[in-house]
């Protein structure tokens, strides 16, 4: 008898550590922490799971250790960890917009760019990205490691930071003002060379990123339906490129179809205006907990 | 180059906020709280946020501070606003019950009617409309503002109170019987007069209205799909004036259709019996985020 | 005036208390439970709700106190109860494993079948479905009652344990090791044989049966959606016959139709990859509230 | 060399657990309980500490699994463990009354005497304590175990209920009338005999005793010193028998002493204003860690 | 028989109750609050306990509904209520600054004194008082009542606000600035007129006004005790004038005195250093419970 | 007027947070965190406290930017940070046992001692700690940074572990063995050299040591006073030797005296059955804010 293959998945522990477990479920895989054990339980036995910080899994994976994860693209940057990236994911809904690693001064800091840095002083916990955005602008400063808490630190006890944020708005709050982009980050599933030399873990690693990939886009989609006279119907779909290729079917009543299709959710609020006005009826939007085209 | 139109929007702060920020989501605005800042992050550029309690929005809505506002019926009243009431909506799904204000005095009280309360002292948040409600009933009795915790004086402290509740448990778990309603609530979105007088405001305030109104009644509501053989459709839809105005699409197996139609939730559990008694096969029901007509 | 009749249905009190309000609001029938009163609300006037013990539940049933309730399996053997069983469910959709109640020991331990319990210990909360068990293997042994922290027990105050497990990860974690297996539970729905003798309560439990697995067979299921081109359907629906009998609708788009079913959520990460391969387009996947087929 | 001997203790887990561990403290040995193991840690090498319900508690000192543990006299009675009484505390502090088990009924009940439950049906779960009650006053009727909840039950599904109170407001919360009282119980330090017959062993129970007791009797006291004329020293100790045996000390100033001594907390209501009337001057109050007479 | 007699005492119910229970107890009442019931336990049967907004508690013993409460100054000026002031108590260790209302307008307000808020508006949770201020200022101004979250209001809706402060540290992250200061404010037990005059009621009350007393006063004290040559206890005295009559008792170590004494807490830090300069050695700080002169 | 001067002082942020604020309180310095101000209040306007993670305080006392700081000497160590320590506090009296940095691995691992790590790869907060200890035994291996959760590491992603631990047990729980002990550290009052050298903030400095340390000495100590016949007075003094150096007076009481001491509380388990021997009676033991010797 063969023995059973096994694929060994690095998530990410600590903050992220619900909402990636939700996205998992929302994949088809689900899986269970328990306070009593490090190895969660994963309702796939050709799945070992490991919760492992986002700081580090780019190096677990690296090293062989795992034959994939989920990481950010700034800590695989940061660790310079030579692996296969298989997919890229987007996992903020609430804001739509990507983190990024930004050099942040107090509000009335005489620092204006980074060229202003020179013989500085700057924290983050981001130490190698730092120094090497100051080797592309030529500046020389001290860069520190930073153990947290990097927004107060700007300031006092250095003269600036390179921190991490999506709206700003924890920045803004701290009176820091943002100098420059570092870096934009996303999280991405990563697999080391030798796990996707190997057919059938590639094989198991690309089905796991199909459908993280259709539930992760699934949060950012809607489903939209609505019934409208055939006769408005080509004006309908002419203003509207939205509705790319939507689904039209028949209605046992004469001379009416129902448009079905699938959009991002946040065109909706522009959308469902413009739809009434172009004489579609009863629309509804619905769910989705996956999209694969 | 024209400068950004804004509008500002207040929510109400407390009780209500959570679940007001989870509709407003609902309807497409991504709303987040921050606890280091007092105005809120939403992912719309247009939009301004101000949380405010709810006893407060009207008057802040009046005075022009704030340009419109999700409020109860019942502070509008106790306010004696001036505004222009753009929608009503219905949030309290679990109880179907809307909220009411009521007179109540202890179980074994010998107030039986509010004429009973001449001369009496009453307790209650809402002290305008308990002094209109007596006036109308030609009634004097002293009116004291309660900070809270109020059905537990109508025991000892004062001889009636003037409350709110839904479906009434709260005020029987304190041996208080119900005397009368002054007045039924349910939370509207209001503007100031000027704002709606303005073009721009106005038709983004109707969006929001639409919007909010399309995923509050997507709430209470419900898709439902059924297969049915074409021959007994007639009398399905005859026996079934809850289907209304159903979406029938002819399936490919000879001699049978689609019905799909969206539903009140609350009918759900005694129509499906009925649908499967008159035929219908392979009923499912889905979940709704949006409902516009 | 007829007086209106009413059906005492009970739910499980404590850990399984948040999930199976959840479920019944699923299916229908909203509760709410407050602090301050025993008796909690529902939006049904047919229905009184009274919160039990699971363990207790088939006992107050049969005595006639509860017309009906929802209690394990396990229970209802345990306490030997005369109840007619309505209907079955699957409560956990995390690990799709039933709960089963086995017997256990520390992985060191000598007792490799339950014939090497003779003359022993054992520790648990079915003190009579394991008494059962040892006279059905003929082996004399103690069993005494435990208030608790059964596993914990195994290692040093008793021979062996009888306890509850679904994936097995708790044993493990606490190093116990599996001997057998006394009994697989799931949820039931039960009525004592008075009620289910009356026709308006028999009507009535048969009715929230229906909804109640409706909105839990949803739970593991969803509903599927795709596209394809009219040649490839044949061998789409001969290589997959999970689609057991989709909606075939034909599209506007001529040679296309739109393929609907709905299948258990757990083999979609099968399926998927499979339908793409056929040459299904768009594929998405949606959430259900309730399958009655 | 000799190995070293230890003692294995069982203290109650769950409700009483927080407390128990703090009072151990004050006693003078810290034991820390980890999630991740089921042996807490105790600063003593000659000490090994189990957690195990305080209803199970004597079951396992009787069968020799532990040497000694504290539980209450009601379970050491329910259990009709034979285990040897070491030593009997008072833990709380707030009520400064015994807990005990009381028959009760709902308030309105024509149960008035034991006598009444001839036939009845009785929930509890102290079911032994209950059977021998009812035997003593010849009373015949069925008691059934209690999972919990028990006051609830009282009104529909039992006739009367046996339950644990200290000062009955939870009881009176119910709306239940306390018909009798069967048992008054208080924390006991217990061994088994054996345990009791070696020396080693007994004489470090006797000093965990010594020290509990001193630990527990130092929360209900406190002391209390004060200066006072000596020529008042006599008619205020004459006047305050509740001074027995004050400690008396020369001040510097002629003609004045100092009075110290220890009295119960719950005196001192009353006695300050009575020092005060005597002639004391200066009076403090200080707490106290053991108290050992 | 003569029946008991019974004193009906408010205390503060919300932020400040857990704190003030806590003050009862160490002054000898102990109280313990259940959620079931609004009535608290107290072990003295000649009290009763009502937990009442410390807005509302200086009403309600003006009516006579209490014979007594604790409740703030502010809140006795605010409702104007004429009640007989019995003591008055200091709660806030951490500051040891008293609480205080005060006018505060954003930083960068042209506000500057009173005088500026001619024709402002202002929004307090205390209206009379800031009425009363501007009149008395001879400003005509609008006064508002705010719910709460009244900081926040500053910057928008109003052009002042009157808030409750100790150290300013809400108002300077709220970035706003103190314009003046209305009213100063500390806890006071009151009670009405009517209970005062009654022999038995003055009693008690006076007693738990002497033991809250001296249970607070303790938390603002310490004992210190340390041992000197008396031949330095001449010039220890005179240095330290802080060291008020202190007890001064006779070792057995010839030419040795130990020094005992009760100061504010808050002078130790000074005090320390100076002991040791002057010889004291042996020194230890010991907590009180209470403190009677 | 003279400006007045401050003293910038660093605490440790995080899991320390809590006991260090409760120590600064017991030495007389009351420290409150808002979570709206990165600047905590202190009552004493000569201190200004910054809250900062425990592995940073040194490097920014010796920069100059705080004049000393609480911190551990382990992250001193790992900074390498030239700073003048003050000195030394002993934090933790629930084990009485330094927090120590330990080298672990598996408890089946092959790794006996440090020698067998050549070639391996260890995981640690501590890098520059670890580098230096390999160096010290001459082993050449790849030390990694770890971000948290290192235990697991252990098992799975490198060979060995350093990690911080008191009783050990968290690594017994997690089934790792000790191979050696790398540094043994307590917390640190450490300023820098300027600072020192600054006449005002050294006294201020030392100041704050003494008293520090006489709040933390008195955690670990206890007043024990006790009467006892002046014949059996000098046989107890020369049997117990821990009672160094009481305080003996007179009572009245012909022929008796009172013993005080102060005395480490972890004894007086063995203390108190000794003293009964000796004769010893009414022994009380009290707890201590402050011990300066």
């Amino acid at each position: 008898m063969a023995k059973e293959r096994v694929l060994r998945f690095g998530l990410p522990k600590g903050s992220l550590q619900e909402a990636t477990v939700e996205k998992m479920g929302k994949a088809g895989f689900n899986v269970s922490i328990s306070s009593r054990s490090y190895i969660p339980y994963v309702d796939d036995s050709e799945l070992e799971i490991r919760m492992i910080r986002a700081q580090e899994i780019s190096r677990y994976v690296e090293h062989g250790y795992l034959d994939c994860g989920i990481t950010g693209h700034d800590w695989i940057q940061e660790n310079g960890s030579k692996v296969h990236e298989v997919g890229e994911f987007q996992f903020s809904k609430a804001t739509r917009q990507p983190a990024r690693w930004v050099l942040a001064v107090p509000e009335d800091s005489p620092i204006k760019t980074v060229k202003d840095l020179q013989g500085k002083r700057i924290a983050t916990e981001v130490v190698n990205l730092t120094k090497k955005y100051l080797r592309q602008h030529k500046v020389k400063a001290e860069v520190e490691f930073s153990w947290g808490a990097t927004e107060v630190k700007a300031h006092e006890l250095v003269d600036a930071i390179v921190e991490i944020t999506e709206t700003g708005s924890s920045l803004r709050a701290n009176n820091l003002r943002i100098v420059d982009t570092l870096l934009y980050s996303t999280p991405r599933l990563i697999s080391n060379h030798e796990s996707w030399a190997d057919q059938w873990k590639r094989k198991k690693i690309e089905t796991m990123a199909m459908l993280l990939k259709g539930a992760l886009d699934a949060e950012a989609k809607v489903g939209l339906k609505m019934n409208i006279a055939k006769k408005n119907l080509d004006s309908l779909l002419q203003t509207l490129p939205a509705l790319r290729n939507p689904t039209i079917s028949n209605l046992s009543l004469e001379g009416w179809v129902a448009v079905e299709t699938i959009i991002d959710e946040h065109v909706v609020r522009e959308l469902i205006p413009a739809l009434k006005a172009a004489g579609a009826e009863g629309i509804i939007e619905y769910p989705l907990n996956k999209v694969v085209y």
